[in-house]
């Protein structure tokens, strides 16, 4: 890492794209401060991914927040409603599944603008994606301006005229098989990522909705599928 | 409480401000459902002012929510930096106070958003103030109205057409004198909400920024300063 890169913030989750994401954001010459959240998902497995993914591909710090949004669930991910399983393409299209977290994107990229003020960075990364599941209100270009516009709006650095904080979301328009050519074209290593939201220990279910588009993506992309299923 | 009032998210941090916006919530025939944090905050007795005021105006339900803004400090509420002292009301005029907590409010608020989403509610009570104390950027209009975008676009609200959120700003235009006269109105009892920045046990220190504007309220209101001082 040169000490003259610009600091970013970029959120991690551990997953295929927050993985591909922070690679991006190396790649493009940013300081990575990988953020991560233990907020009450079933899922958590994907935090020890997180963790080793951030060493390997080298951050400047990463912090690992943890937020309670099980406190009220609503989401499949955070309460003990299940996970859908085995969903055709035309139901994953249709309306906002229940595997969104209320105003999770929200709450993340909020924490990402804190630590970048204190940092004085106006960097800030996110896998959102709008192409391959449009199902998430808060993944959609329109919502990644509005947050940019706040971000600007909302902390000491418009005021004090220091710089202009900066939303990115490298892979807002790609395909899952875009994002996979992506990454590994940059070396990720997609066995280390973790993308399931009903694991079984550290094996994938291969049924819920992420599952089927992470496999799909791998298809689609002509390469093997690393992933371990149940 | 009228089951039939309409649930709103009221951010209740126990001051002056946020508890005559639950009172202005309730009159307005809302039925609150108050939010706190515990966020590392150096003047944490006033979670037990929050608990306290919310159990007297009456809540549907309260919910304090622990997270860990000292993490990454960066502010004189939430590290080792001294907060100031007696300071001039021109120096207050003058850039953004070192007591300002980075993305506070829109941490707090993506928070309030996601009950409120949970609850069905629409509408979110905050009690920034624009007048007395301008330094804090995300207390301006213009920082509410993009929050306010942004909620209904990071929402499935917007995509599936249940409604749309409204942040509700009472007191954004009044000097601190209108809203002492505004509460007082409506019965609330000010020596239970606690405002000082660095207070010794339950007291107020009287000297921080907090403290001199609200004891300039009472006076400006022409109505004692029921806060206990050191």
């Amino acid at each position: 890492m040169n000490s003259h890169d610009k600091p970013a913030v970029v959120l991690l989750s551990g997953g295929l794209d927050s993985t591909t994401t922070l690679a991006i954001a190396k790649h493009e010459g940013f300081s990575p401060y990988a953020l991560s959240f233990a907020y009450g998902q079933k899922q958590d497995i994907e935090i020890g991914a997180a963790r080793r993914i951030a060493s390997l591909l080298g951050v400047a710090q990463h912090h690992v927040v943890t937020i309670d949004l099980a406190l009220w669930g609503g989401s499949a991910l955070t309460s003990n409603i299940p996970v859908p399983k085995d969903r055709s393409e035309a139901d994953m299209e249709h309306g906002v599944p229940i595997t969104y977290v209320p105003a999770r994107n929200t709450i993340f990229l909020s924490y990402a603008l804190a630590w970048a003020e204190v940092l004085g960075a106006f960097d800030i990364f996110i896998g959102v994606n709008a192409v391959d599941y449009s199902g998430y209100p808060d993944c959609r270009p329109e919502y990644v301006a509005a947050f940019e516009r706040l971000a600007n709006l909302a902390t000491g650095a418009g005021i004090e005229n220091k710089g202009r904080f900066v939303v990115h979301a490298p892979l807002m328009k790609w395909s899952k098989a875009e994002i996979i050519r992506r990454g590994l074209s940059l070396g990720v290593d997609y066995s280390m990522t973790h993308t399931c939201y009903d694991p079984k220990g550290e094996l994938a279910c291969g049924h819920c909705d992420a599952c089927q588009l992470r496999h799909a993506g791998f298809v689609a992309a002509g390469v093997p599928d690393p992933t371990r299923y149940v």
